[in-house]
Formats: C-alpha cells, sequence, structure tokens
C-alpha cells in the first residue's frame, strides 16, 4: 500500500519535505498547493505530482495525509480543516503564536481522533536519537542537568520578528522541545535573560538575538539552553546530558570532515550553513516515522501536545526575561 | 534528457548502485540483469525496470549505459561487448585480475572510443575530496609524504582468495588508486610486506591479511599503505598528506557521533561497519559523475587507465612480498 | 635578590603552594606553620624551611611575602595583620564568607597599601589564558556570551557547607571569578536555580550541589555556568567564549590521552581526579606571577576586590535561589 | 640517602637533565663538565653544583652516578671509563655510531657489570606508557602492526649529517626503539625508502630528509614508520597500535589546547616546538627510573643492549634503502 500525500506550501521547507517524502518506501506525493503558483508546479513537477488547490486536497480520496509547510498563520485553520477531513497531518512548528488558539486547535483534533504530527525534525537526528536511546538504557543513570547550544549562523530580518512570534517561539521553541524530550518528565519553571547584542534593529522590533536560559523540573533537575542567532562558524547544535553515572553529549556535525595543519595550527572548515544540510537526515526520518504511524496505527511522536507545551515555555521564557521571575509554567 | 541505465549483476554493490541511480536527476534505471533471476526481479520491481538478458540490454536503444557489477571473471568480455554495442560503461573494479587481459580490454575500449569509468569509490568521498581539493588549492604546498590507513573490519572466507586474486588486487587496489589521486605523479616503485596473522587459512590459500606497503615517485616523495582484515572497531578509513607547507588528512566518519562519560572514561560508538554506509555518499556522487560526463560528454576519471595502474601496483606489491625487492612498475 | 615566603596552613592546598614555590626562581620557602605541628615539620623538611609561629613570621625580616592557606574563618584576620607588618600577601580564596567582613579587611589592606592577591587559581592556566589572549588579540571580535562548564568529581561531606559556606562561596566563587575575567565588563545581576540531587543530606545541610546561573552584564552580554558535585568521568573544567567574529573555548585536560578501540567502540580514559592535578600548571604560575609582583612592584591580578566582587556575586546567586527572582549586585 | 650525580655535557640535552635531577627526590646534582667552561659554570651554579674535570669526576666517592650528554664520538670511551670506575651511567643515544664500537663498548660494560641505561627518552612519555600498559593489560590482544609518525618541525643544517650519522641513527632510532617497545618481540627484517625532498643539500650531504620504514617481526607482525625532517605545524609524535581485539593510539599533544572558531572553520595552535618541551615529563621520569634502580639494585630499561639493537635496524635501513632489498637484522 501507498500513502499519498500533499504539500500545502512549496517553499524552503516544503522543497525539504517533498524530497523526504520522494525517499520514503511507501509514500507518494500526489498534489502540492502554494499560493505561489510556480513554487507548486515547480515542485510538482519534480516528483512527478498534481497541482491542486487546497480544496481539491481536502477532498481527494489519494490524499491519506497533509505535510503543512504554510505560513504559521495559517497552520491552526489548516490542521482543524484537514483533521475534520480525515486526513492525517504533518505540520510544521508553531501550531499558532497564542497559546489560547493551540488549545482550540487542539480541542479539534482530539475530537475528531487525527492524527497530528508536529515538525520538532531534531528528535530524529540520529546522533541526539542515539544521546537518547543512551539515556534510555541507563547509561548514565538519572539525567540530572542539561545543556544545549543552539546557535543560527546568522540572524533574520528584523522585521522577522513579527511572523515569527520572537526568538523563544521561532528558534528556543526547538530547544525547549528537545529538552523535554532529554529531560524525561516536565519542565516545571523558567528563568531567562536576553537581549539583541547582534543587532539593535532586533531589538527594536521587540525581539531578542541572545538568550540564556534555565529550565527546572518539579525535582530540581535543571537544562541550560544557551541562543545566539550568529555564529560566523556555522549551525551550533550541541548538547550535553549528565547523569548520576556519567554524561551523554552529541558534538556538531561537520559537512566536510578534514583538518589543514601549516605554521599557524590546524585548521577544521565551518559547520553545516544551516538546518536544512545540518538535519537533512532528520527530515527523512521525521516523514518516515509520520508515514509509518499512518500504516500501522502506531502512535504519533511528537504530537499536538508536545508542540502546546513547548510554546507554554516559551511564553514564560518571555514572561521572565520581562519580569526577571523564575515563572512557573502553571502561570501561563 | 534522462540516461537510461542498465544493471548488469544486482548482488550487494549492484543494490548500492541501483539506489544511486534512483538518486541521480536525469538518470534512469531502465533494465537488470543477474544470473539469479530473483535478484533481478526484485531489484527490477523496486525501481520500476525491466528484467532483461544482456543480449536484450545490448540491443535496447534506452539503455545508453551499464553499470557493471557482474563477477570480476566476467568483467572483461563484458566491457568489450557494451563498448562495441556503443554504450557507455560503469565497471566495478578490477578490469580484471590479469594485466595482459586488461590492456587488451582497454584496447578494445579506446579503438571503441567508449566511455569507461572504473568504480574506484573512495575519489568520490566528499572528506577525501576535500583533501584533494586542499592539496591542489596550494594549502600544503608540494606533497612529500602520504599515509592511509585501510583496514576491513573483519576477515573474508579464506576461499575468497581464489575469487578476489588476494589482498593487493581486492583490497589494497582502492589504496593504490587513491595514492596515486593524492601523490600527484605516478608510482615509480613498490616495497612491501605481508602476511596471514589475522587468519592462518587465509594464509594457507595463498592470500595475506596484514600488509604494509611502501610506494615511491621517481622524485622520492613517498606514500605509505597500512592494511589489515581486521578492525573490531569497524571499518577504518583514513588519509593524511604531508607537503612542504603542511599537512591535510581525512579523519574516520562516525555513524552515531556521541561520547558517553562515566567512571571509566569516554566512549564512542564503533565505525561504520563496512563499505555500503560508509561510502554511501561516494558512491551517489560516483553514479552523478558518470552520467553527467555522458550528458555533457565530459571527461571521466577514473577511467580504465586508472584500473590498470592501480593493478600493476598490486602485482608489483605481490612481487616485492615474494622477492623481498624493490620493484619497478616498469617491470610488471 | 631572593623573596623569602612563610607558609600559613600546610595542608593540602599549602603542600601543593609550597611545590610551587620551590619551582619558583627568586622565591625561598623560609618558614611554615601550621596548627598540627606534624603537618608544619613535614613539610618544613621537605622544602629545607623553619617552623615558626605566627608571630615569629610576622617579627622575620627574612619573610617578605606570605601564603595563607589556612582555614577560611582565620583569613581576614591574618590579612589584616599581614598588611599591618608591611608583608606582601597571597591568601586562598575566599577572604571571609561575609560580605561585610571582606570589606573591612580590604579597608585595612588599602590603607596599609600592602599587596594582597587572591588565589584565583585558574586565571593562570596555561590554556584558559590563551582563551584570554585570544580574546584580547581581538579574534573573536566583542564577547558575547560566557558557557563555563564546572564540575567536581565528587561531592563533599554535607558538613562541609557549614565552613565553606555553600556551593556558591566555595565552589562558582572561581567560576564567578572567570566570567568577569573573561566578559571584560562587570556582572550586574544574577539568576540561579540550585538543588541538592546528587545527595540529599547536602541539601538538608542547607546547600546544594547542582546548580544552574545566568549573569548578565549591563549592555545584556550574558555567561551561563553549570555546576554539578559530581562527576563520575572526572573533573570537568570548561570554558566557551562567542564574540561576535567566532569563539574560543578550552576544553578538558586529559592525564592520559591514549585512546583504545575495541568492537565496543572507542575509549579515552577518566579526566584529572581534582583540581591539585589538573591545575598544576596554573598554582605554578600563580605564585610566580605573586613573586614577580613583589620583586618589580607590578600590579597583582586578582587581587582582593577581585575577591570581595566575586564573593558578591555568590550572595546574590544565593539570593535569586530562593526569592526566584534576577538580582542585582547593586542589592547586596 | 641522596644518589650525588656528575652531569657530562652542559649543552641543550644536558639543561634538560640537570631540571630532571633537580626535581627527582632522592638525586642532587653535584658536578657539571663540559668542554666550554662557561657552559659548566653557569649550569652548576644553577643548581648548587661544583664544576669539575672528567678525572675529578672519575675519582669522586661522592658521584655514584653519571649523565653523559656530550657529543656522540666521545660516548663510548666515557662510558667504558666510568663503568671500569664503578659509576652507574646513564647516556644519551646513541653510545656510537659504529655497531662494532657499540658492541666492543657493551662487552666492557658487561665485565664490569656495569649499570647502563640508554636516553631513549620516549619510553618514559606517560601517553606512550600508557599505551604499552594497555597492551599489557590484554586491552588490544595480540600486537599486529605498528603505526609510528615522527616529523620534526625542521630539518638540521646539512652538515649535521657528518657527526649526527644520518637521519635513521639520529632520529629514526628513537622510532625503531619504539618499534621494539611496543611489538614486543624482536625485528627480524627492515625495508626502506629514504630520499632528500625537503632540502637537496642534506641529499648533496649523503643523509636523507624523509623515509619510510617496514619493519617485519619473525612471525609476520609488522612496524610501518613515517619520517619527516619538516612539520611545519610542530613536532609530530603519534604512534598507533593494532592487535588482534582493537587498537590503542597516542595522539600529538598540544602546549595549548584552546580552539577559536571563525568564519574560515575552527583553528588550533600548532603542536609543540620540539622535545625538549614535548617530552619535558618523558625526561624527568627517565632520570627518575634511573636513580631508582641505583637505589633499589632493580633493572634498567632501556639498556645498551637495547641501544645496539636500535643502532643494527638503522644500519639494515640504511642498507635496505641503497640495496632495495629487504634486509634481514643478522646480515649486520
Amino acid at each position: 500500500m501507498t500513502i499519498g500525500l500533499a504539500l500545502i506550501g512549496a517553499g524552503r521547507i516544503g522543497k525539504v519535505h517533498a524530497r523526504a517524502i520522494a525517499q520514503t518506501p511507501g509514500a507518494k506525493l500526489v498534489a502540492v498547493t502554494d499560493a505561489l503558483a510556480e513554487a507548486a508546479s515547480g515542485l510538482a513537477a519534480q516528483y512527478d505530482a498534481a497541482v491542486k488547490t487546497i480544496d481539491a486536497i481536502e477532498a481527494d480520496a489519494d490524499v491519506a495525509a497533509v505535510v503543512i509547510c504554510s505560513p504559521t498563520d495559517t497552520h491552526a485553520d489548516l490542521i482543524e480543516r484537514f483533521a475534520r477531513a480525515g486526513k492525517a497531518i504533518f505540520c510544521e512548528k508553531p501550531v499558532d503564536l497564542s497559546v489560547a488558539r493551540v488549545r482550540a486547535c487542539l480541542a479539534v483534533v482530539r475530537a475528531e481522533k487525527a492524527k497530528l504530527m508536529l515538525g520538532f525534525n531534531r528528535r530524529f537526528d540520529p546522533h541526539f536519537r542515539a544521546v537518547k536511546a543512551a539515556i534510555d538504557a541507563g547509561r548514565i543513570g538519572t539525567v540530572e542537568m542539561v545543556q544545549i547550544t543552539s546557535r543560527d549562523p546568522a540572524p533574520p530580518p528584523p522585521a522577522y520578528a513579527a511572523v515569527s512570534g520572537g526568538i523563544f517561539r521561532d528558534m528556543t521553541i526547538h530547544d525547549f522541545d528537545m529538552a523535554r524530550f532529554l529531560l524525561g518528565g516536565e519542565v516545571e519553571t523558567v528563568q531567562a535573560s536576553a537581549a539583541a547584542i547582534v543587532d539593535p534593529e532586533i531589538g527594536r522590533a521587540g525581539d531578542f538575538d541572545s538568550a540564556s536560559i534555565i529550565l527546572t523540573t518539579a525535582d530540581g533537575r535543571q537544562c541550560q539552553i544557551s541562543n545566539s542567532r550568529r555564529a560566523t562558524y556555522g549551525y551550533d547544535q550541541r548538547i550535553e546530558v549528565l547523569g548520576s553515572k556519567g554524561a551523554v553529549s552529541a558534538e556538531n556535525q561537520r559537512p566536510v570532515a578534514i583538518e589543514i595543519a601549516d605554521a599557524e595550527g590546524f585548521h577544521r572548515p565551518p559547520l553545516h550553513d544551516f538546518f536544512m544540510t545540518r538535519y537533512i537526515e532528520a527530515y527523512a526520518a521525521e516523514i518516515s516515522h509520520f508515514v509509518a504511524a499512518i500504516e500501522n496505527g502506531t502512535a504519533i511522536a511528537p504530537d499536538g501536545e508536545d508542540g502546546l507545551k513547548a510554546l507554554i515555555i516559551a511564553e514564560a521564557a518571555l514572561l521572565s526575561v520581562a519580569s526577571g521571575r523564575r515563572v512557573a509554567l502553571s502561570e501561563i
């Protein structure tokens, strides 16, 4: 049996998912839609899919599932619509910038018993999965401290803050999900400081580009996250977990793993330029998980609740930056 | 335009190439043949290709190129046959175990002006390519010393020596090609010592499992190769190049790049289990180069001459082990 | 000219300094005192020094400087006494557990124009100094984010909290000084969370064994510190600094830098067992700096003010843990 | 009891040993001699030793042992003289450039039952010792292949060949000793190629600056050595050992272990500048071993026989370069 998928949005991340679908046995991209006609037709042609309207996709019996890569402000409506249409749904994070809107949307998903997967791709990175597997296998005992270093190569345009919801909802949200994934227990409080150091314009737009965050669990375990929108040496993505019996870590991946030595010393090339190359295997594994869950009726993770919880931490972080307080998630 | 390819041989390496073809834009696997009917039909079904006889492939106008992955003793005949049929040819190394037979075969290829590419996949590994690019960019000055460490995870069955032609023609031949690729000049002499240390049965079959080789160029530059058929920690593939201004090296690639720390120290998982996973990107890039050369009429490298030269070094190495002498390639 | 030094306290850290003095050209250990007579006489014999009382040391014209390694609660009194006696003073951190007492003590030091150096040994580690030198040379642009990972191999006995003043005044104080050293600007606020995860007895004694701290400067630059009293793999001491143009880091040092590979993977031995071996070069360089400052009349750093500032950050961190607030140092 | 030592030769390596003696409990430098009066008096003053003639040292009952750091052509005579005088002898390698002269000298040592230690300092490097300890502990099974990479930062003046005896007797001799140390069995044959690539003047002086060597044992186990007189990135000293159950390696040591990352990538400083800094711990441990052997009457290793065996391998390597043959040590 082949699962037919429709792609909603043929932009940068849409292309990543189209390729992932093409590489997944048992899956087939059957339809593409995009507000930009050319974007849709180009991608459709490449993968032998049809260009269709959202209405047509909704009505298409050959479409078992949709992959939503359209702008964030369309996500919640589309999720509700396709949930009601009986399609399995993969949606890029976040469901919405508003916690209330996400809660309403997830109520529909629950009512419709729809399958909803959130695009926290990093959970599918083979190296981070191996970190998680080591924890689950008891290799480091009880998790006590998590350290996540997550830095983009270069800042987005300041105007991006308006659509992204700011650094915590856009960028750190991945780290919040990773913290929950690794801590093995729910986050209870957040402390955060943040500033616009890289680009003052980002600050004037009401956003930050440099942030430090402490998350704690009810039993006192801690996670620290370090974010910057500028790492000149490439996309910096590292995790470390300290446990009662040891530690496990995943270093940065390198697209070209050579070293040149000369009179100045030893030199290695920069890291990946961004997420499309760094997480190429993760995107493929993510879609593969989604398709397998549809095929086999198995559980989906991360799901809508995971998306909601990460968003709540983002809200709490914003409140902590502003108030200086340690903010409990229960306040959000 | 799409280039149609036929696969001759649907075994382990044939499957690797079938996947590489499927991932190459502008290429399509149109036919598969194998002495084992099931192997051919399974692979053909997976990639929507037809099962055909060699005769039918030869006559098929939709087949622009063949990828030869059949047993070594069929290579030379197949190359000649498809060269005469006007097909572009990709052939797994070696062309033949006999230098004389290879020379005769290449004469046919030249006479027919056929395109022939040899499967020295390591030249297409992105890390080794980056080493080569650093050399070509003058980063280390003139190449003076090359060190190649090349170890298989586990020895083949002793009987394999009879079909493989022994360690130098089967395994080290890749290192000989890499030495030529990196030295940037022809090898002139060979000194070698070898023994069956890992498995005495391999020795009784007339082969070796552990070998040390020194290659020199006419101007005194040197390459050392270290081979073993057993590296318990995985497929060990490293190169180092020392030049007049510095050095460049490529370390082992790791399928799972995590580190676990505990009271015993720091632990990383083993290397790749073998070439199919270690060189997955190289196999894709290799086929992509072959297809591009057909499409654009550009030069092919490595070609039949490269295959011949590596085989000649293998012969010289065998003679050096037996005689103890530094053997000149001109003797072969 | 040889500088005569007297050692006040012949315990664990006293022995480290005695050896450092012996290795410093132009310095000589002339006297040792300790509440434990045997400790004093043993060390004195080893380095050909005299056992003397504190009174005698104070009166001894051959003693140009004292190295105070006695219990913390004696530091401030001894500093004042030797400042009045005209001796140069090296004192292990902290001057006192009370900020008020430190301020009073430093007033005496200033009034007497005494030379006072604080034992923040890590500033003299050659690797951390190289990090600082890279920053000062402009290699990474403006410092934006500092990450300090600092973990002891094993927790102290719970009763230790009473004499040490707790984790922030005892252990993190080194990290607070390192943060100031690397940030190149004063810390303005502190946010912290801490818990007794490793040993609940430590919690019952009113202390913590696991802490996460965010420091910020007036211009929004940030430092994160991660502390644990238990790292089974050894004494974990790492720093990373992100700047506008790049980053610089110092990895852990390894007493035995070998790697063993086997069927389970790759294995390296644990880190240093604790500060006496990890910072052996730093202790020597620290005493060398102290002696050179006496000889040449050059400035001493870190001095008493550095000790006070680190202690104030520790106080603020304690207040932040308890209150949940971002605490300004100006509150202390 | 304190062992009194006399230093014969106060040059570069003499100074290294004087410092090592000063740091060795139970040892005392009592006398120094050197053809250059100033060199002797300077070093003697620094360590509170007397300047004496060789005759006076020979007659001095307070001198239990001599450390010979004078020019190579004086070694054999001095060893014989001090052996007859009943002194324990530490001698820098080699005993002599002539195998015959070494054999004669060792006959005297044996006849006098003198203690003679050869200065193969690398055996005392803590990292290489840990490699050896891992082998001896059975961590890698039976040793099968050894790889030694040994490169100087810069070539010596061409005229040095005349006094050093050439690269094999001067530089590679350390690697030959290390090969014996690690292989755990005697070397039986040598194959070598060498050239003057770095500096043609070295070639005109009859020496080489780049060499590749294969050593084999009677049971077919192999060691490869790669030498160059020029590594622009510093003093390159690495060993790798492959065994039946795994491998063990020691990477280069770094004087400053930081990494700088910027838009060009990741950068680490060069290696140690030469042996005096790279092997500082080894020199101290070596003298400590010598002194302990005198004090306790325990066995000395490496001894004169080890020096002879390494020299014989050097002779065989020279013969192999010239003849192209695999040379048996039994031929020398």
